[in-house]
């Protein structure tokens, strides 16, 4: 799974795990959540993908920041956790989640080899902004596209279908990241060429699709690329 | 939330979970499994219901005892445990869950009543057949309803319909038995009234439609109804 990548003209990445930590968000509050920052981590997150899988089955759109507002309180409720100043503080902290460490190299590499880069997210417009103003990220993206224009979440086709119509390149032209398995599956099995970035060193899915390539880290596509 | 439920023509319950006892399978391999039935049986579960949402989004159906497998191949990998034999006898056991040990009594007393009564189940019909033909199950059910008629899973707005259409009654003469919190809020936003059988008291969802009444056990709901 590690030969180098040919025909790619856009790199795209998806943004929550991939990009950006979502679990700075929490590890931020660990002054007031203390043992509690990881288990709300991962129930905010299971809920927030749950929300969106269950929500685009039944047509019944909302933009991420409500589903995301919407886990929190059911992760918080679940935890026993009832602090308004503490959700408000962690809903303000997903808009300005850490960069993982590689990512300004990664992207400054990738644009200087001519590549063009985008992120592709289930995030609404509004969350997105203020990630991607971030040192290290602004300057480094040719496009931020949203699920927000097809109106349904990831895995739904039209979502990658978005990436193929606006960079204007074809499907086996664009390389997507995704560190999220399903993402990355679902990516492929589209059409898209496709690196896992396994950081947590899940098992492969027993989904439709097979990654191009996994790795631990974004850094390690480079030689793949570059 | 406890108003008895007048205008029902029709009881639908949901199958794993509600009727039958998903834990059962790997509970009873304990001699194997050891303290990993309890883990093991939730990521199987997980994994199963993520996979039958990720295929219905991506319109690429296959029948759920396929999804059960591949949900058990990743919660097996993912647990170290490499053990052909125990996988052969878990999807075995699958065919056989324990029905909780109220549901016979509750199927009676509500045919007693007048009731027609039925399965509304993501189980493909090879799956459910061994599962209704159990003796306080058999003989007690009007309709044994399968998604595979529609292809695709819930909380897919055809799966409710299936119902409608099936029993030919209203959506709103229809109460819908479930223990799956996302199953309960789908049906109730599509229109059937709704017990939400909270069997393991999870907090409440925060997605579109709101059960008519939460319970305990489904014996709970008989003074409702009959």
């Amino acid at each position: 799974m590690t030969g180098r990548l040919t025909g790619i003209r856009a790199c795209v990445f998806d943004a929550y795990g991939t990009l950006f930590d979502f679990a700075s968000a929490a590890a931020r509050c660990r002054d007031t959540l203390g043992d509690k920052a990881g288990p709300l981590t991962a129930l905010w997150r299971d809920k927030q993908l749950q929300y969106s899988w269950l929500r685009s089955l039944q047509d019944r759109y909302v933009p991420f920041d409500q589903i995301t507002a919407d886990a929190l309180d059911y992760a918080m409720h679940a935890l026993g956790i009832d602090d308004p100043a503490l959700r408000t503080r962690l809903l303000d902290l997903y808009l300005t989640l850490s960069p993982f460490p590689e990512v300004p190299g990664v992207l400054r590499r990738l644009v200087a080899a001519g590549y063009r880069t985008a992120i592709l997210s289930n995030g609404s417009p509004a969350m997105l902004a203020p990630l991607v103003a971030q040192p290290g990220i602004d300057g480094n993206l040719h496009a931020v596209l949203s699920v927000d224009e097809v109106r349904v979440f990831k895995t739904h086709p039209r979502v990658y279908q978005l990436a193929v119509d606006s960079l204007g390149v074809s499907a086996g032209e664009i390389c997507f990241f995704s560190a999220n398995a399903w993402d990355a599956w679902a990516a492929s099995a589209f059409g898209l060429r496709v690196v896992w970035c396994n950081r947590d060193a899940h098992p492969p899915e027993n989904l439709p699709g097979r990654p191009d390539a996994e790795l631990r880290t974004l850094d390690q596509a480079l030689p793949l690329l570059v």
